[in-house]
């Protein structure tokens, strides 16, 4: 190829990602680590931008402090930039050495924490990722024993917090990068590092990569065709995932159950990609396949006695009337409260930040379930189980007598982890509400009544 | 592991894999090529069949007559199967040579063919395939660029036209076999070709799997995990697109034809997950994302007034009315018939076996649109297009005066391609119906009536 081609055949690639979002003010950020693939990534970046001036160019190098050539390399990425007229900027992240794997996987995360934390909506985070990275990665995600989210490799695209992150040299292989850098006569740095075998990636790039790409040449490009493959097909995974959690969802205080009787009517392939799709929405680990047989044999379908839970980290899976909880269990612990005086603030987050408590004022009694009848200035305190004398009693709107909180927690369904996380009200001193299930029977009021609305909201 | 153990772990395996089918009366055939991995699965199946009495059991020798040493094989096995005390048949088959890759295919299919020919719906097949295989299966499937369906693997479990196909030595390694057949002493052959790496199967076998397996010792596992969330995977994938097919699907002349309007507004995973499936429904291999990509652009939404075109093995994808056409070209080339005299029979075959015309009296008109008013004796004979005027004009049932036959199949939205396909009825040389689309309009008929009910219905 020569130097038109390859760069028709770039642009061509960026087009396709950047072509359902093209706006007049994008920030392009590369990363540049000042070795051949992101020096190559930046210089293609550096002639787009020669025929459009609307680019926003920038580069931004991240310094581990790892390498005795590290701050070889960042003046060597500075002066590049100068050279190619694109602003720079660098990082430094210390990391605490570890052992080797897991210094990857840190530096890793730290480095993209780093790279994305000062993106704009409009910007775009590029990374050189190529088709070899792509092959390793692929070849390291079934050495895990991953499924199709594995398989699917690095994502040409993703949508982060802010902005974007792409990937426009994921079909391109080593070589041609290495043919466009011999081309335009770049400079570049190496790391050592990639050397050290002690690093899986760098084991199959030295020792596996060479042998199949010798035997099959078209390897690169079939295993990045089974990633976009893997790629679309996990999008639909987690489309049908999110269709049938939404579909089946409940909600006990605020925290998300799922009905067992409907999970058993779906397919177990079905009931898996939910469940993997439901640990993922709370920020979790996959579950493996044993632990989600163990949790559907030894939680869901347990004895009807059993209080059956299944630990992951910080996490539990537990069941309790017919519904499945994941609990979060750390957050559980942290989040016994204190009683706390009402101010007349609008909201009061519980629950170690995970729900949130809404008041509002009201002239009539509609929604009477959340209402209560606010009585002059009454102090509002909002308490919980364990400030309340253990016997205490009271009787909620239309029923007749009262009952022991106790038993009506167990009456209202609450399950045994979350009674102590229900919030209770008193006015003066006495127990007129517990949020989210009942209001307590109360005396008319002279005048007319004024109404505190109090909901319970889930954060985030 | 000692012989109770491994004999016990093997046991577990098998009745996790048949646990939903257990019945009293199951014949296993062991697919026995006397190589290490079948002689194992033979001996294992012996000494299960020493507790239970109820095993119907017995071997099924392949001679590809490939070897010198072939006979060698078939007789060794013969001898086993005496010394064993079980059932032994042998089946030759026949290839013809041609280059290796392709013999190496072929090879395969005859034999699935030979083996799977005789089975009873009670009936198992067995093969020995291990988790080595199931490595070097994922490895050669990313090598082609498979999605979920070619990383997938080998499926420890398959339903055959008749009885199942079941591997239960899928979970074990080859080492775990070779433990195996050392404790119990057994003998084998060894398949020269098995060294031959020209075999892309042996490569892998040979070359990369011994470093990976040095590496990480836990990989032929991990894989075979891999495999099964995949399986788990594809199958959900498959159950999403019966149930889009099943919503979306029409007919036009028991042609399932696609609404576009209804594909545009899926996904484009789901879309393509739908169209894969209805490739494979037709018996054609899956369509590569290039083959997707331009079926979608090219056809679907070529501009209006093209009559867009894509070709496959014998097989085009067309566009008309906002409707997607599968056409086996094949099949619609073959499929120009003569003229029928109709002598009372049942059925009439048609379009080379893709629909038949049905038959039936019916004493009253209630389906007015596929009767026919039979008159007396008078002569039925089935004909097409081409068979007739080219200026024909008829008058359908309900329609105000007559009008051309090619007007009417064009308002009758009958694809071009499939024009010559619809069947018209003829009475006493007159045209009096086209099956499925309308019927003529009639004299009135001295007596009552008797009606000819004639349908068009899709084989298989």
């Amino acid at each position: 190829m020569n130097k038109a081609d390859l760069l028709n055949a770039f642009q061509a690639q960026l087009n396709l990602i950047l072509a359902p979002k093209i706006s007049f003010d994008q920030n392009f950020h590369i990363a540049l680590s000042g070795g051949l693939d992101s020096v190559v990534l930046l210089h293609l970046f550096t002639r787009l931008r020669a025929f459009d001036k609307k680019y926003s160019l920038c580069a931004h190098h991240i310094n581990h402090g790892l390498s005795d050539n590290a701050a070889h390399w960042q003046l060597f990425c500075e002066n590049l930039c100068a050279s190619l007229a694109v602003d720079f900027c660098c990082s430094p992240v210390i990391l605490e050495k570890k052992n080797r794997t897991s210094l990857e996987a840190l530096a890793r995360e730290k480095r993209y924490a780093c790279l994305t934390g000062n993106l704009l909506d409009n910007s775009y985070l590029i990374t050189a990722h190529h088709q070899d990275d792509q092959l390793e990665t692929v070849l390291l995600a079934l050495k895990r024993g991953s499924g199709s989210t594995g398989l699917q490799g690095i994502q040409k695209m993703q949508k982060l917090q802010k902005g974007h992150l792409i990937r426009p040299l994921l079909n391109f292989s080593r070589q041609q990068l290495a043919a466009y850098a011999e081309l335009f006569q770049l400079d570049w740095v190496e790391d050592e590092s990639n050397q050290d075998q002690d690093f899986d990636r760098n084991f199959i790039r030295q020792t596996i990569t060479p042998l199949l790409k010798e035997r099959w040449p078209g390897m690169g490009k079939a295993v990045a065709r089974s990633a976009n493959i893997c790629q679309e097909q996990q999008q639909l995974l987690d489309e049908i995932a999110l269709a049938d959690f939404n579909q089946l969802v409940e909600f006990s205080l605020n925290q998300q159950v799922l009905p067992i009787e409907d999970l058993a009517a779906l397919s177990i392939g079905r009931r898996n990609n939910l469940l993997r799709f439901w640990f993922k929405k709370n920020q979790l680990d996959y579950p493996s396949a044993k632990q989600l047989q163990a949790l559907w044999t030894d939680v869901a379908l347990a004895i009807i006695d059993a209080q059956p839970l299944l630990q992951f980290k910080g996490y539990s899976v537990r069941r309790y009337r017919n519904y499945l909880y994941l609990v979060n269990d750390n957050k559980l612990a942290a989040s016994i409260a204190q009683k706390i005086e009402w101010q007349g603030q609008d909201k009061i987050v519980l629950q170690g930040g995970l729900v949130e408590l809404s008041f509002s004022i009201e002239e009539d009694a509609k929604a009477a379930g959340n209402l209560l009848n606010l009585d002059g200035n009454a102090k509002v305190e909002i308490c919980f189980r364990c400030q309340l004398p253990a016997n205490l009693a009271c009787q909620p709107l239309g029923r007749k007598g009262s009952r022991s909180i106790k038993k009506l927690l167990h009456e209202y369904h609450v399950a045994p982890w979350l009674r102590d996380l229900v919030p209770f009200i008193l006015l003066d001193g006495k127990l007129k509400m517990a949020v989210g299930l009942w209001s307590c029977q109360s005396e008319k009021t002279a005048g007319k009544p004024r109404y505190l609305n109090c909901q319970l909201k889930a954060i985030g």
